[in-house]
């Protein structure tokens, strides 16, 4: 019978369950909640689990795919918890958003059964959250990256890559580090830029004024700005150093956007406006 | 014979016409092009307009209305050229989205005639331009800010009031320079802003692999960096003052942020991304 077993059914964690259902891969489906969490018995009433429990122990060990979908904060504790029960043959992954972190986590936790832990990243957020927000189509043409080490078994990776496939990903390798830089650039800094002018406006005398007369533009700017503040101050904090980085080596982009305005170089802020706004452009183009 | 005259027949000013045609506002909209420009002779013919020329001078004497819908740049020669046919009850604005730099200029190419002119700014922008995108709802429930001067004549205020209105608009009335500091905040650089997010990815190396995993979040925050460079570039230097100003208020932001993150300041971190979550969140919920 295959078994895999889910740790925290949110957004990411109900949307696998429904989509395993649909196509039938796993035999079982068991959600694990937590004492004081939502409860998830209504998730195995209306089909989206065959069995809901609060503390993983023996089941662990006849599990195939262990998934770690919880607030990151949880997951070193959860593999601690795990790793007496996990038997060689189970797989272990997890869905967050920054992934250096995760792998020296569950290095520590899992210790000589580390081999067993490919971290996941799937790119399938959503400023919603909860089961549910859960859809069977979430993960459909969207990129998943995984961070395999140098001791992850390739039989393992292999296992990962296709389950990930089977639910309608586009599974890339690559290393934590890599994976923690593109997103802090890509995702994480454009989140900090977004509650930073939001916060520009909050501290203001004329607040109330600014908002009233705020439009589009900053409507779809400051969008991700209505993100979780626990989310991001988590990322903020596990990828401390890529997001560091980008933070100061956006403050030069704005010092020489201000200083293109003070010169009033025109021909060079044209061309600095114009190099953003082709790669946009292309961008969007390509997205199609 | 009430007669409107537009200056440039792009999205703002096309979206004029249409509305005036289908509310019958005036007798006569004309529209006035430029050598070498877009000719507006198809604009007859699609009904959007009664005359289009070239160069207007005798047709301003018996104009009610007169809106210079241009490229804010030409503004000034403009005025200028169209100065001595001016008679005394045409009333006179524009569409800029800055208006200091308008007031000003109109001041010095209307002279003893600027007691006529007051500057408009109709919140209805779009990254999308030119006649082809107008439309005639576009300024319904749209705010347009009017900015009088101290010897704006009330009877030419009360007129261009009821024109925005009769538009289907939310007028409200400002100074030219507190206009200027609420859309540098607003609208000016979060246009910047998004522009310098661009071109930080375009300066890195690995810039074709950040945008292949861009996803959502970049999506929506750097939508308004396809705008315009034209436009950013003239808006920049047209606004510089408020707009360095906010440039500078946002790097202290950015440098809150990285102190937060440097210090692993987890509980003014957490207070620091609720306060802007909470204040988009509620901002968002008030535009419904």
């Amino acid at each position: 019978m295959k078994k895999i077993l889910i740790f925290g059914v949110g957004l990411i964690g109900g949307s696998i369950a429904l989509k395993i259902r649909q196509k039938k891969l796993f035999d079982q489906i068991i959600g694990v909640g937590r004492s004081g969490g939502t409860s998830l018995t209504s998730y195995v009433s209306n089909g989206m689990l065959d069995v809901a429990i609060e503390k993983a122990s023996e089941e662990i060990a006849s599990t195939d795919l262990i998934i770690i979908a919880t607030p990151v904060a949880q997951t070193k504790k959860i593999l601690a918890d795990i790793y007496p029960f996990i038997n060689e043959k189970s797989v272990i992954t997890d869905v967050g958003s920054t992934k250096s972190d995760v792998m020296a986590a569950s290095k520590e936790s899992l210790k000589e059964k580390f081999n067993q832990f490919i971290g996941s990243h799937p790119i399938a957020g959503s400023e919603k959250h909860g089961a549910s927000a859960a859809k069977s189509q979430l993960f459909e043409n969207k990129d998943i990256i995984i961070t395999p080490h140098d001791n992850s078994l390739n039989s393992k990776i292999d296992y990962l890559r296709k389950f990930w496939v089977s639910l309608g990903g586009r599974v890339s390798n690559m290393t934590p580090e890599i994976h923690d830089e593109i997103f802090s650039t890509v995702s994480h800094i454009p989140h900090l830029l977004a509650f930073g002018l939001v916060n520009l406006i909050n501290n203001k005398s004329n607040k109330d004024q600014l908002l009233n007369f705020a439009a589009s533009g900053f409507r779809d700017f400051s969008r991700i700005a209505a993100s979780s503040p626990e989310v991001w101050r988590d990322i903020s904090l596990a990828n401390k150093k890529a997001i560091l980085n980008d933070l100061k080596l956006y403050q030069d982009e704005i010092s020489s956007i201000i200083k293109l305005i003070e010169e009033e170089n025109t021909n060079d802020l044209n061309q600095y406006l114009i190099k953003a706004s082709t790669t946009r452009s292309e961008w969007i183009e390509s997205q199609k």
